[in-house]
């Protein structure tokens, strides 16, 4: 019974093949995203993976209704597995802004799905750190959520070596839209051409821009100048006084194929430009309103980073760190006699907070100590008559002392072993 | 656009309503499963939430079935959003067991889901922690799983005056079965009604049981002599050699419902007995092999502890922690002249891994320092012409330093001010 295709499994490392998932990588990148999250001061949340399909047919932009994971279901509801966290997000904060202090700070790290012909490399589901901000106008807020977007990307050892956020803006495009003479029901075509510009070939998209009124050229010298507007120019001062400066850019090639943006829009991309956006995000002024039926007015911006761009960069740049198991002690047992006093003192290490691992069945010497060292363990711990045999596993050196003086030693987080054993990372 | 029947939505905490769910809350128990279990040198693994409708209907329990999430997808397919992990992770280690040294201890945190009936309380998905041990067959293992189980809640902060693991077997009650001359083909019908002999009446059970040439007047004997098998007696001296006597009893009530359990089997409840099973699980020493068809053979055993029941029991015994921003220092800004300097200190706090919030619009000093007491900030920080003005909340005694002494005292995870300061927990 094969999985479906374009779901992914994840295995413990190290990896039983070379295209499998790594499990390890998995939560190294989802610590590292709740870490810097948690630090900007955003509070966790999440909605339902699966959710009336009206919630996204009714409001978002027509990109993803296409690839909707949609289905009737036993009840005869027309349901869908979420292909974005930001309408249920929205709804969410909706019904509950009342309760929370602005600006509202939040993020969720929600698994994605949509349907798409499935071609290599294509998945039907993804994992992505989703930020968002609410009730705030003013474009500190929007540059408080880049440099959130920026330094996610540090944390996992990215530099502006490797990545770029292009800064752009719907208002920019707007107003180049305005003095050009666009109608006004013309507006999302032309944005459609501008989001097509890069992958289109140039003769389709001076048509379609033709078509209603403008020319390739002129908007390609929009794009060349790059001149930021007011509010652009205060996001970039803002990013430079915290010294992040060179990790963004203006480039009006971005803006985002979504409807429901209405601000300074970005996407970060890896330098060399071989891969798809890694994050990409922007604002969205009008979504809670038109979610609430109107009730709630809020200002809001977001951005989503994805697990699977992310994940190709950061193998490729050798950034995902080495298998470790996480094993602080093991204990051995050459004498089954030993064993209850073993498994005391394995649940009493356990309850200082050690991670412990011990023959869970007899086994001879040689292999126990071939164990210990497959699991990079630190430590093996013998109980004898004398007490405990303690031995370094880095050092090679062993000492001898009472089961009290060690797990005196060994208790606690804060001091004991922890200041002679490093407690080691999640990963 | 309201959310489906049955699926919840996580909010943060202080929670808008009464009866919203806390994500707070759920990350304070994702965390102590994910600590418990790597102490334990458990690894975590995960599979896709939807798969093959086969993967169920096939070879799981008939209870399962009923109730399955399932549909058909765009492409025809039958499909099922996952009921339960041990199918998924059948698969996973049939394909990939050949990697991992035995016994392999792997756990997972999925959300699982199930079609049921509206009901008050009843849930169409929740969370659950599944633990499983592969390639061994010693009940030492299984009573390390069961030591696992007892050490996850223990570390929520539950004893045993508040839980009770209740260990039966299949091989107790199939010993019975066959001592008193049952008939193989009524096997799975008996374990059925075991299984449902607390919450039937008595004389349907009675019935059911004459017709397949037992008493009910002898089953209960059976159960309230409680006579440890040889299995069990070592599964209990192991956890006593622990420490752990005490959270264990024989109650030959549990059998539980699925039908590929094999060996002993247990369930945890809460001591007053007011709530279902808080977890549960089992021996299932032929699944791998059936679901591989044929082609790997090994031993396993696993519980699984579902999200909900937990909770319920966690906040009626007052066990959830107090809501915490997790902020440690708020820089306010008295002169706007100072913010890009301040931005600068907000940007040096979080690179040395603080967590750090400010006025991100210009706001009034009564006003910052009323959102510096709601977020419990620890430190007031305000960059003025002599460095930084460093003001300790809990202490409100003020220091003056240059803004380099206050970064090296802020500086770094392991020293600096998280000696003053220590690091707040995730939640």
């Amino acid at each position: 019974m094969e999985r479906l295709l374009g779901f992914r499994e994840f295995y413990p490392e190290p990896l039983p093949s070379k295209d499998a998932w790594s499990a390890d990588a998995r939560t190294h990148v989802f610590d590292q995203w709740r870490r810097v999250a948690r630090q900007y001061g955003f509070r966790e949340y999440d909605g339902p993976p699966l959710e009336p399909l009206d919630l996204y047919t009714a409001k978002s932009g027509e990109e993803i209704v296409g690839q909707l994971y949609n289905f009737s279901d036993k009840g005869e509801r027309q349901v869908a597995l979420r292909p974005e966290m930001t309408p249920t997000l929205a709804r969410m904060i909706a019904s509950s802004q009342r309760n929370y202090p602005k600006p509202i700070k939040w993020f969720a790290i929600p698994q994605l799905f949509r349907y798409e012909r499935p071609q290599k490399g294509r998945l039907r589901e993804h994992y992505q750190l989703n930020a968002d901000i609410f009730g705030e106008k003013d474009p500190a807020v929007d540059a408080e959520l880049i440099a959130l977007m920026i330094d996610t990307l540090r944390a996992l050892g990215l530099t502006a070596d490797d990545f770029v956020v292009r800064l752009s803006s719907r208002n920019a495009w707007q107003d180049y839209f305005n003095s050009r003479g666009g109608k006004a029901e013309d507006t999302y075509a032309f944005f459609q051409v501008i989001d097509k510009l890069e992958r289109e070939k140039p003769e389709v998209s001076a048509e379609r821009l033709q078509a209603i009124g403008f020319s390739l050229e002129d908007v390609q010298r929009f794009i060349q100048e790059a001149r930021p507007t007011e509010e652009l120019g205060s996001i970039l001062s803002n990013l430079s006084a915290r010294g992040l400066g060179s990790f963004v850019k203006i480039d009006y090639n971005v803006i985002r194929g979504l409807a429901y943006y209405t601000g300074p829009v970005f996407e970060a991309f890896d330098r060399v430009g071989e891969l798809r956006a890694i994050a990409g995000g922007g604002r969205y002024d009008n979504l809670v309103k038109l979610l609430s039926g109107g009730k709630v007015d809020l200002p809001a911006l977001g951005f989503g980073m994805g697990d699977v761009v992310l994940m190709e960069l950061l193998r490729s740049r050798g950034l995902l760190p080495a298998f470790q198991s996480g094993i602080e002690v093991f204990c051995s047992i050459e004498d089954e006699v030993r064993r209850p006093e073993t498994l005391a003192l394995v649940q009493a290490l356990r309850d200082a907070r050690r991670t412990v691992e011990y023959p869970i069945t007899p086994s001879k010497s040689d292999k126990q100590f071939k164990r210990a060292l497959e699991l990079k363990a630190r430590w093996i711990v013998q109980v004898d008559s004398a007490g405990v045999k303690v031995k370094d596993l880095t050092t090679r050196q062993e000492r001898v002392m009472s089961v009290a003086d060690f797990l005196a030693l060994a208790g606690g987080t804060q001091g004991g072993l922890s200041t002679l054993v490093p407690l080691t990372p999640s990963l």
